[in-house]
């Protein structure tokens, strides 16, 4: 059977679960939306305006459960007085190539990208510039912070720890986030590196898509209370917890556990936030634990200029020989081609920039119910 | 069935799949032969010390792939030129936190730390080091490098790329090196947090070891030359290869290639190393290819000062309350407890320096053999 993924527009979803049948609705009619609604709950014009585009971006490159659907939770949160619309975002130390941010409880959606420009502006003088930060939220993609060094001939990173929902290797205690790392690399005329990864087996936002289809997992995704191996997608809600990648110790669960602790203690244990299981969650209605050990969420972000290291023409000239003999590698037997991070989630971007994002019917009716609360319309 | 793992110095093996039934001969004289051996083929005092200690290490934490099993294998390339035993290490491009090092052909258990070094000098002024490395050689385990850090209070990072063994996802092509990954944290009173992780679902080592006995591998540990799963540990001789950390797409393999090629990319493309397949293979008898882009193998080393971002002893304290959370989290029936990173290899040690390094008889017939090549004696 050819398994012909991303390639071919027609098998794209074969990577993203993308629900194709859903209606689609223009890029610019939610960006209005999402902007309307961040102004709304007391965010600046720059501030709504920021947030929307990096919400915005998940739902292009393909990332549905990061987007406009998560923007009811933000809304909730910011009832729960869990965030701060108009924060004084604070850089509470430094070096010349660090910083320790504080996010006074502002959107991770705004305090993320400001922590990557001071990174970035650091990269400028000292090389590299590398920015921990506490008493945030959840920050969207991570990609999308990454990626803001790839046009200073920067190579981004971008990290943040989350909502406890990942048992350890030998635990049945969910102590991690699914814990992203996302790495972004320039390249000359070939398009950039961009890996953007949960450190489980599968992202929590895969696990959701077959929870509305009422469909199985694979086997290694998740486990049960007892931390026996379940395919059941609503396992969660009866104390199971993520599996982190490698699905179990025979086959690397401890490196995926090693990356996911890596990523929690440089967002928040070098920055002052909470960490493990202390960190709060993202829904609203869950409070955040009773004896925290820091501030909020915590996120650690990277930009390492290139021509600190080797002149940037020369550095992206061999990214791009890297890229092409990568891509043109043979491929096992039924498929297209081998995949570059970040070219998937590309060729989605370019679709649905021209042909609209689509919206699965409980994330319109979430939207619309929305709109209501704040007393104007919509119409998706 | 119990599966008591790693804290019962009898079931230590699970985790190692150590050779207990073996002979075990003192670190001394082990130590004293490496260091012979580094002289005879023209080490100055200082490198041959430095380049036994990195070897000896990976035995004493019980990475035997890592330690004396390879001391010939370094022999073989001095001998076919591939290896400079006096190498003139030069810094080539530097910034306030990064450098890129040349090793000059020299063995990568010297030009390593020697780039580790400068990295720690690096953070001491700027917050952070970071240093690419190209023109060395194997260097050993990444951990005895990242773990150089600790005693000054900074984080330490090692990454190298590798003999080309592993298959991108979707790819029947071996593209990548088993491109490990290690980070060390320190720790207030519990010992540090020490990640040392291959980045494809099983290191070579361990599929070394299933060779020796003649056992077959797990399932989605090594594929055909045709990219179909294989549990024959001697597939790689066919044109087989080794699978990225993931194991295949649905259990995100996709991932494990990701890491592996950020190792690939931060070692190589931004230190002017070769990359991918043009990595110099480890044996002596495999040739380089004929068309290099860079030179020898890159590293990528760091070193992060802590209290660039918060107190030290604040963020230590932190981390032994973080260590001791999930120590002490709830175990999956059958387990003792949740391992922190490095503790098995921190036993290991323990054990080792008192009792002795098991050697396998046929690195002992090695050992015998590089003696009589350089006309001494060693009783083994």
């Amino acid at each position: 059977m050819p398994k012909n993924l991303v390639l071919r527009e027609n098998k794209i979803e074969v990577i993203f679960a993308a629900m194709t049948t859903e209606k689609s609705y223009p890029v610019h009619t939610l960006r209005d939306f999402s902007y309307a609604i961040f102004k709304k709950i007391g965010c600046s014009d720059a501030d709504a305006s920021l947030a929307t585009e990096v919400l915005l971006s998940a739902d292009l490159r393909g990332i549905d459960s990061h987007g406009l659907a998560r923007l009811s939770g933000y809304v909730r949160l910011w009832e729960a007085n869990r965030i701060n619309a108009t924060p004084n975002i604070q850089v509470v130390h430094e070096s010349p190539s660090t910083a320790v941010i504080d996010g006074d409880s502002g959107l991770g959606l705004v305090v993320a990208p400001k922590a990557m420009e001071l990174a970035i502006a650091k990269a400028e003088k000292a090389g590299t510039g590398w920015v921990a930060v506490r008493n945030s939220n959840h920050f969207g993609i991570a990609g999308y912070h990454s990626m803001m060094a790839l046009k200073h001939d920067m190579i981004g990173w971008a990290m943040t720890n989350a909502s406890p929902l990942v048992a350890p290797t030998f635990s049945v205690e969910r102590l991690l986030g699914t814990n992203p790392i996302s790495i972004a690399i320039p390249a000359d005329k070939e398009p950039p590196f961009v890996l953007d990864m949960a450190t489980t087996t599968a992202a929590n936002g895969k696990l959701e898509i077959l929870q509305r289809k009422n469909k199985d997992a694979p086997a290694g995704w998740i486990q049960t209370k007892d931390g026996n191996s379940s395919t059941n997608p609503h396992e969660l809600k009866d104390g199971g917890a993520l599996i982190p990648l490698g699905s179990d110790y025979e086959h690397g669960s401890h490196k995926g556990y090693g990356l996911g602790a890596m990523v929690d203690i440089l967002s928040a244990v070098l920055s002052g936030a909470n960490y493990g299981p202390w960190v709060p969650p993202f829904v609203a209605f869950l409070q955040p634990p009773a004896d925290p050990v820091g501030k909020g969420i915590g996120h650690f972000v990277g930009a390492m200029r290139v021509d600190a290291f080797r002149p940037a023409k020369e550095f992206k000239q061999h990214m791009d020989n890297w890229i092409k003999r990568f891509r043109s590698a043979k491929a096992a037997e039924g498929y297209d081609h081998v995949l570059i991070h970040g070219e998937p989630e590309r060729i989605m971007h370019a679709q649905r920039q021209e042909q609209g994002i689509p919206l699965n019917p409980k994330v319109v009716e979430d939207l619309q119910a929305l709109a209501s609360k704040f007393n104007f319309e919509i119409r998706l």
